[in-house]
């Protein structure tokens, strides 16, 4: 029989879905679980991305141009230049899913045994991209006392190799929820100019900013144009993870021509979904505002709830809809499983990801979990009661 | 000023795209062009399918699974089925495109520095897709003359090494339009037991095939269950490019792990665009006759006209909808800009795609052309007599 590749064996499996044959097992037996452990929102697509694709009049259902359609990318850019970022059409493309523009991010400018430099806890797929591409990922950890704030610059600069290619940020940070201050991201840029790195930013949750805080984008750093990588999705901007639409930014231009060589062979990102994302531009700023508030409210009400719960502790987050908590268990995946499999409140329980997954370290995070506040109010108070009443019976380790 | 990868340097430019700008400026001078280069066929998409993405009732876009919907699975199963292959739905990952598969196949079995043989003249991507994977692509040379038969096994034999992991086969194929027969099959899976390789067969071509020949797939091959990886696409068959929904087929447990880490780390594949496919499978097997026949109507026709042109060759195809023509020209892309940038007929002129790209051995193929012969008939007509035009007044190499 032949052999699978080195790569295939090394990729690894990602933590949240880890646990999916659990929850199977737990829904069969016809339990009903919240879902606190996936970044799936509950929020309505907005009406007019969906009714674009209900009224399109295709009849040839053909390739797109492979950087996306350039009606998309005219009307994309000027939402850039509306927050900020002052970009051309010409400086991004269009991907399937930010996804995608990470992997034709790393794709540009990492060839194998290169290195990336990301403080973690880290959105877990980059290590898949990572071993994808045959490339290192070296961690920086940010710290759980801070709320997971950057780490000192002098950390980075210890890991930094020949081999170093980019750092690449998460901005606002899934797991963690942190907003980097315009100061830390200026740190960055220093740092990644001072040792002429790539840095790849990845702003999927740009829009996601609480308590009057503002976002500082990558691009919006001056003196790091040739540096700067900007990696984006409608995904949960819009509540259109299934669309399958995100892009990647940059002023580099022989990053965007070997990006765009990338872009070609897979032909096109997806037509309907591209219909659907330009549709979704035409919202307005009240769509964001109203999401915000409502995101606040979630998680004031679920930091406040756990606030409750005897040595529970939280990293309080400021951005996206992720939190970072810590349990008083050493071994929260054995938990996160036993909610699955032993224990139910009146026929529910609670699925949460255990956050070692989002550590490159051995054995960190091993007492923490990640939720996500995607559900409504009442459903997140009933969850959070679950896992109260559940830490309470769990006799594991 | 950070460097770019070797990769992203090494990376080939599409064949196919290359010409776009000379065809911009042409279009911009205001002639209008015939599109001959690429395999966008003209055919409508299936009603059923667009309506089932007009009536979704979706009220969140929602990431799907991450090998795609159950639903869909499980037709598309019954669809192989129908079809001599018997799989079950866990024997397919649902892709974003036949380009995703290839990718997931490749990562799944491939590391940096392996090699996989291809007979060429073959889908260029394919060199893409290795560059993208640090794969070397080891060609062997099927002839014009044998309308780019299977070449003996004793070529591929010959380049067999302990780095080989891979026979990679397009059937039927672009952009020869050649149709392996059942024996060439068989010979090559004989290769691939005897070599314990994998084959890895692009069958996204599978419904085009003509004058009463017989697909044969390779998953239909007995005893090859542990080395046969099937990519297949929804782009060509239902005339849905624009989707980007196409799937990996294998019976090997350890391809199908590996490959499910690759679709977890990206997520899921369209939403939008499963659901038009798996409408699409409703169509009757009408849908594909009357298809077929309009295609085998073209392929008479422009054949029947190439062979008036004096100097011109053409390597008869039996699937797909592509052929290689042989012009009395030495280097056909010279040629093909010339036609765009310098020659009109009544303010019309032709694309083609000079066949030298498809090819992986240097100077191979140089006096060659692709023709996609996805226009109807008159407007085929129209522009073989304008090729023809071009001919008689070209005058250079
Ligand atoms: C930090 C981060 N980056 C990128 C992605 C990829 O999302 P998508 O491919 O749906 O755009 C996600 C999805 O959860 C994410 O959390
Ligand atoms: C031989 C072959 N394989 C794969 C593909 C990829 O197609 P898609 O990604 O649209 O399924 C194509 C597209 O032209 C092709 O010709």
């Amino acid at each position: 029989m032949p052999k699978i590749s080195q790569k295939g064996l090394q990729m690894p499996e990602s933590p949240i879905r880890k646990l999916v044959p659990f929850a199977e097992a737990a829904e069969a037996e016809g339990k009903s679980i919240y879902y606190l452990n996936i970044g799936q929102p509950d929020i309505p697509t907005p009406q007019k991305a969906l009714d674009a694709v209900k009224n399109n009049d295709l009849n040839i259902l053909s390739y797109s141009p492979s950087s996306g359609f350039d009606s998309y990318k005219t009307k994309l850019a000027k939402y850039y230049n509306q927050n900020g970022i002052n970009i051309s059409k010409d400086q991004l493309i269009v991907s399937t899913g930010g996804s995608e523009a990470l992997m034709f991010a790393m794709g540009s400018i990492t060839d194998p045994g290169d290195e990336v430099i990301i403080p973690e806890p880290f959105y877990a797929n980059y290590n898949g991209f990572a071993t994808a591409a045959n490339v290192t990922v070296k961690a920086v950890q940010s710290k759980f006392e801070d709320n997971f704030a950057l780490p000192p610059i002098s950390e980075f600069e210890a890991l930094i190799t020949d081999k170093t290619k980019a750092i690449v940020m998460c901005n606002p940070g899934n797991p963690t929820g942190y907003l980097y201050t315009e100061d830390e991201v200026k740190q960055l840029a220093d740092l990644a100019l001072k040792h002429d790195l790539f840095v790849i930013a990845d702003e999927v949750y740009r829009e996601f900013t609480y308590d009057g805080a503002k976002h500082t984008s990558i691009m919006a750093v001056e003196g790091l144009e040739n540096h700067a990588i900007m990696v984006d999705s409608v995904s949960k901007r819009y509540s259109m993870c299934g669309a399958r639409i995100g892009c990647m930014v940059s002023r580099n231009t022989e990053v965007m021509a070997a990006a765009m060589k990338f872009a070609q062979a897979r032909l096109s990102p997806p037509t309907f979904a591209q219909i659907a994302s330009e549709a979704a531009l035409d919202v307005d700023q009240t769509y964001f505002e109203n999401i915000n508030s409502e995101y606040v409210n979630r998680r004031d009400t679920l930091i406040e709830a756990l606030g409750q719960i005897e040595g529970i502790k939280v990293a309080k987050p400021r951005g996206a809809f992720y939190c970072i908590v810590e349990l008083p268990v050493q071994n929260s995946e054995h938990f996160a499983k036993w909610l699955l499999s032993n224990f139910e409140v009146n026929g529910k329980t609670v699925m949460v990801a255990p956050a070692a997954g989002f550590y490159s370290t051995p054995n960190t995070g091993l007492n923490q979990i990640r939720i996500a506040y995607v559900l409504e109010k009442e459903h997140l108070l009933e969850a959070v009661s679950i896992l109260e009443a559940g830490l309470k019976a769990y006799q594991g380790d």
